[in-house]
């Protein structure tokens, strides 16, 4: 721990202490997409190989109605995670799209 | 560990495996979430009562550029954590506005 600031804009040590922490907390979150896309490529490439069709309706509602609950248990705006899980869904497609090219 | 496909829709054990991972990291996602939005919230009742400027483009600024490096370092899309990032502030900023009200 330090205590200097984060930048200089923020001589505030509280406000440095919540920044430090949503700091570490996007890393995490970064790390963990980066970790699911290499999932969703293996996906992608085995549905390829087992000729499965890209995309599963059923699935994708089970997810969304699975991370809702789990929203709702970790007091998170269900909605959100929603939104949440079709953004990344969405860049999914964009990814198997770009390496069918 | 189990031997039972993950929905009746896919019989196929390689597919249920990766599946059962993605479902692993989007829990970790949406927990994480959680807690980045009790930190913002914080964040927001302490510029609220210190009379900070809700919005501070400087640091928004630096956490996007810090988000896209590491991005390049876990291997995903830098473009991709930029709108990740923007995503999750405008809910920030949505939640700050509701409070508000």
């Amino acid at each position: 721990m330090t205590d200097m600031p984060d930048t200089p804009d923020t001589p505030d040590p509280t406000l440095a202490g919540f920044r430090q922490s949503i700091d570490n907390i996007d890393a995490a979150l970064v790390f963990l997409l980066a970790e699911r896309f290499k999932v969703t490529k293996a996906v992608g490439a085995h549905k390829a190989a087992t000729r499965l069709p890209p995309a599963d309706p059923v699935r994708e509602t089970a997810q969304i109605e699975r991370l809702r609950a789990l929203a709702k248990t970790a007091n998170l705006d269900p909605d959100f995670s929603e939104a949440f899980l079709r953004f990344v869904i969405n860049e999914v497609i964009r990814h198997h799209e770009r390496s069918r090219r």
